[in-house]
């Protein structure tokens, strides 16, 4: 297998884009992602997106944005494995290219959640959960995730209040990201104080979705000197794992199982182990999920994630910085293309582009996006090139 | 990258199935083809779906099945190129076997149609074309193919009586295809005088939709002695090619460019020509595709195909030998489901399993899935094992 490189990234800001439709929002981040790479060709594309469908009437998005980038005739599909979609889709570019079929792939990540008539979102977000068995008895994504974090809660001797530290950090770092939706600190206290929307799941727990695109080009590590300006970044490893979708099947509830099957299979395939990771971007859909994720993949104990925050470990300075640029909290959750902007944003930092949000001397960078309550996880991890 | 074959394969019957969800349809055609490939494990499966998301309100298709069929934990992921869905799925399978990425990975196509309390299906199968330019004006997906039907049928100086033969030959061919959901023939008086749905297309030049999934086992054809029954088949060329969405946007609307594209770089694949095709699975879902599929893939010259029909080129006996089994058209069209269908009759004609429908010393087998009006095309060449 050939070793790959990400020669190109664009992003569109997170937002209620009510100017742009799909199509539109898919090309800014790809034609910015081409162009950073010094390309104009490519043999495939691969989409990610979770909601086109229900949202927007429009399936088929691999020959639709494939063409109106002007790319017509090449490969392009679309790849949904739900919150998980755009890291999904970079998992088969890799393999793509990896493998040999081609050379130059595009996976872009895109998803347009505000504006829409045909659904609401919640009904979309719940097709993530388990139709049958789930959301038929009127469970929401955001319920359900409410259950999780109360029975952590409870196991665990976890207040609600431990939480804060992750929104008050994803939120400090949007504040320089001029591609994040809510770009305000927040306070412990406005985080005690905010509404409730699924007890315990308050306001301030939860992501923000919104509309955006995110896209990046790989090619293998030994093309990639032809292209861009020096600043490629290595793919050091590309898993993905699954669970059971319903909560219920699993042995046990609060252990995120393929977070840490794809999360160990990565230090694997990497040769590393958490202690080498300098940033991670955590799926932060809800606080809870920061909290699973990190004890999966090894950076915590079990019940222990939140002295990550508490002790200042997850911040730029700390031992493992999350959601460096907003993380899904802040910057904004487009569930289809969050796979791809945490991947875009592990590069900023990998290629010493994050300003005001640098993490110094960032070599190793993993970004972990996640399927449902848990059900797929998909785990890069990228390296700095010298 | 490594040769690759399948080594089993399984389907349901199409039908409508009330009492068969969508994870039971699945699981039923998955099973089967680890069953026949003899295998109890595989590294990753992949999803051809389009609409589950509408229609049945469940989308992260990857997981749930994997973990229903008993693999929980293994890589997994749903891929959907509309109508195309099922062999973009396996044109993945086969980029992650041939690259190295996996060894055994199951594929399959599956789609939920009858019995769905969401929306309508021509609500979902409208999702294939252009939403903001073509959807948007009231067309649906039969008015599409009818507008270029009537075309054709214009430029060409066809008459609609002249695709009776494809009709006829499709339902000639399900007679004895257990799977099939329409076993009836059909005589050119009865498609004549079949009631229209949107001129110049009636009943009987639309293909029938319906339940129903059907899977393959592939692995590295050197792995292949490993497994099943001695029958594996070899996938000699794999290749998808896409076009403008909207048929307005294309230059010559009567001419599949995809299909061009994907069916002359599968023949190179395959170091063959059409002339070395001893049958033909075209995608049918309307009698003009069929007739437009001939052509940009070689079998005719353009605005000639339904001669192929009327000489008898099509039948069993003929030439090129199309829709063996039945076609979309009597078969039945679970449109995320399609293109495994094709590949797996494929693969009976190539292993001598097609008993009455058996194409003697059938050798290598074509399979072209089409997704909208010809903006996604995946074509695989199959061949006998010796």
């Amino acid at each position: 297998m050939r070793d790959v490189s990400i020669i190109g990234i664009g992003q569109t800001p997170v937002a209620e884009h009510w100017d742009r439709s799909l199509r539109h929002l898919a090309a800014d981040a790809v034609l910015a992602a081409m162009k950073d790479a010094g390309i104009d060709s490519a043999d495939a594309l691969y989409v990610g997106n979770m909601l086109s469908g229900l949202l927007t009437g429009q399936e088929h998005l691999g020959a639709l944005i494939a063409d109106f980038v002007g790319l017509r005739g090449i490969e392009a599909v679309k790849v949904e494995a739900a919150c998980g979609s755009g890291a999904a889709a970079l998992r088969l570019g890799y393999a793509a290219v990896a493998g040999g079929l081609h050379d130059v792939v595009v996976v872009c990540g895109v998803e347009k959640m505000t504006d829409t008539v045909n659904a609401e979102t919640t009904t979309g977000l719940v097709m993530a959960a388990d139709a049958d068995y789930e959301s038929v008895h009127g469970l929401t994504f955001v319920s359900i995730n409410a259950l999780l974090m109360r029975r952590y809660m409870y196991e665990y001797k976890v207040e609600h209040d431990d939480f804060a530290p992750f929104t008050v950090n994803a939120h400090r770092n949007a504040v320089a990201n001029p591609n994040a939706m809510f770009r305000g600190t927040i306070t412990p206290a406005q985080f005690r104080q905010a509404r409730m929307i699924a007890d315990p799941i308050n306001l301030l727990d939860s992501s923000g979705i919104g509309d955006g695109a995110a896209a990046v080009v790989i090619c293998p590590t030994r093309m990639a000197p032809e292209y861009g300006n020096g600043h490629a970044v290595h793919i050091k490893a590309s898993t993905m794992a699954t669970d059971a979708v319903a909560v219920h099947d699993r042995p046990d509830p609060l252990w995120l199982s393929a977070a840490e099957i794809s999360a160990f299979k990565a230090y694997q395939q990497a040769g590393v182990g958490p202690r080498d990771i300098d940033l991670f971007e955590v799926h932060d859909a809800f606080t809870i999920m920061s909290a699973l994720s990190l004890e999966a993949s090894g950076f915590a104990e079990r019940g222990k994630a939140t002295w990550l925050g508490q002790s200042g470990d997850i911040a730029r300075e700390g031992r493992i910085p999350i959601c460096t640029m907003g993380g899904l909290k802040a910057r904004g959750h487009p569930v289809g293309a969050t796979g791809i902007y945490q991947i875009v944003e592990v590069a900023q930092q990998l290629r010493g582009e994050a300003r005001d949000n640098q993490i110094p001397n960032a070599r190793l960078g993993m970004a972990q996006n996640i399927g449902g309550s848990g059900a797929t996880v998909i785990t890069h991890i990228l390296e700095a090139r010298d």
